[in-house]
């Protein structure tokens, strides 16, 4: 496994005195494409070559009911989950984020198993998969505010330790979501270069990050050029719609004033054998929530219907 | 000629104690499509049913380009532009806003009385037309903030004293725009209902109004019903692409932290028998780069190329 303290062995630094581009040292997806993959061989090209994938229809209308319903009731306090994983809006008690979502709701932990999910997930990695985090994300109609581009691999990297670029996060839809009430824009391609940030990462960084991030991101001049490049393209899509994305593709959201909220589940999935060690670019890991420092086993992968 | 201060007769009164619907009393047409109309009978019943309209193709690619770099110039200082028509960034020189745009540029002045535009909001007005207001509107990207949804006419008749629902504005393209930069949201048949807000009118309040509007806007459970009732429709666009809305369309657009700014050129064509009276719920007139309350002689349409 890789020592985090020698730098000569690290491919990603970042943090640095000055911005850097550097070609990605690992593979999008693991294994070869074969007639048994759970995916068609075009949407797996079309993953390996864009860094993400749209699967539409997964789920059942009642598994869609279900999964909204659980959310409404978790949002709205019936998880008697502890404060500490739970983020409201300043001004209100309003639920914006409900983190460690496995843990708090059997649905939801159900959904982060499922075959049709982490399957696809797990073939893409060719690896046995963990949570890294998961969390149930609620942004309201009229006030949604954007978040800024990042690639989470930078981030994950930097401050959690993870080694190498092995992991694939699936958003699954839980409000439908349009053009126009702050969908996640995408870069395609732009998971193939590793845009190593400048700036040193402050202490405790996360706890102002989580609102509007300041270091781990490209600079304007760098965006410009890799929206020149690469394009944007964006995830809408019905209720139960899942974008699986690459831990390095660039991605971002817009603010929503429209009177349509916005919510998805977010599901981390990080290859067994790329567990995190030391930060690479911070004096400290950031808490459990954030970043799984200890999983005790891979997840139990389940097939059927989850509700 | 109304009397403003006669609140009996006044059709949209409005920054009231508490908010009211209230239904259109004048006509979005005013006067019946005939062959002899610039427009197709297509786009005539849209405008009147929706209460916009997109049009596309109405300039050469000379045109366009010519509007592109004169709308540089002006940005980059080239106009002497009196500092009082422009709005540059509070923390930088970068211009967002030159009003009295036609006043300041011999081709903005030109498009803003060319047949193709203002011929066509002539003809939907049927009478003759002046400019309320005209201004060259630049967001730049990664930046962009959001505009509130409203009314314009809302603003028009509280604080200026426009009395009827007579006026069209005309949004003219100065850059592309997708469904990711920001673009114009329109709720498609909102013009027919009128949001009389709540809310007395501070005094001075365009000099805060301009960057945040905060009297003036319907309430959340009201954009949630006019969404629900009407939709949301939006103006994407290649450069010179021109939007023509009604006085009355609720509108806003989202933030933008795409790499790509958006620019247009807006007018807005004011009927001249309609010309503004004292305003129906201010203090005082808002000032003329704002609102044109001495217009001499209704503006001379012209046809042919703009340059």
């Amino acid at each position: 496994m890789l020592d985090a303290k020698t730098a000569n062995q690290d491919d990603y630094p970042t943090r640095l005195p000055r911005e850097r581009w550097l070609e990605r040292r690992d593979p999008v997806v693991w294994q070869e494409w074969s007639e048994k993959a759970p995916l068609t061989r075009e949407q797996f090209d079309f993953f390996d070559r864009n860094g993400y994938l749209i699967l539409r229809d997964l789920f059942s209308a009642g598994e869609v009911a279900a999964l909204r319903e659980e959310s409404t009731r978790l949002r709205s306090g019936g998880g008697n989950i502890p404060t500490e994983d739970v983020i409201t809006e300043p001004s209100s008690d309003e639920v914006r984020t409900i983190f460690r979502l496995d843990g708090h709701s059997a649905l939801f932990d159900r959904l982060s198993r499922d075959e049709r999910v982490a399957g696809r997930v797990r073939y893409l990695l060719d690896d046995d998969l963990y949570l890294h985090q998961s969390r149930l994300n609620y942004k309201p109609g009229f006030t949604g505010k954007e978040f800024y581009w990042h690639s989470d691999f930078e981030t994950w990297h930097a401050e959690d330790g993870m080694p190498r670029m092995r992991a694939i996060s699936a958003s699954i839809l839980l409000t439908d979501n349009s053009a126009l009430n702050g969908p996640l824009m995408l870069m395609p391609g732009s998971h193939r270069s590793f845009v190593a940030c400048e700036g040193a990462t402050p202490e405790n960084n996360h706890a102002t990050s989580l609102k509007k991030q300041e270091v781990g991101v490209p600079k304007p001049d760098s965006l410009t050029r890799l929206a020149e490049e690469f394009g944007i393209d964006y995830a809408s899509g019905e209720t139960g719609t899942v974008i699986l994305f690459d831990c390095n593709t660039m991605h971002g959201s817009n603010g929503n004033i429209t009177p349509f909220p916005r919510s998805n589940a977010f599901f981390v999935y990080n290859a067994w054998s790329n567990r995190v060690i030391a930060p690479f670019a911070a004096e400290n890991p950031r808490p459990a929530f954030l970043s799984e420092s200890e999983p005790k086993a891979p997840i139990a992968i389940a097939g059927g219907s989850l509700a």
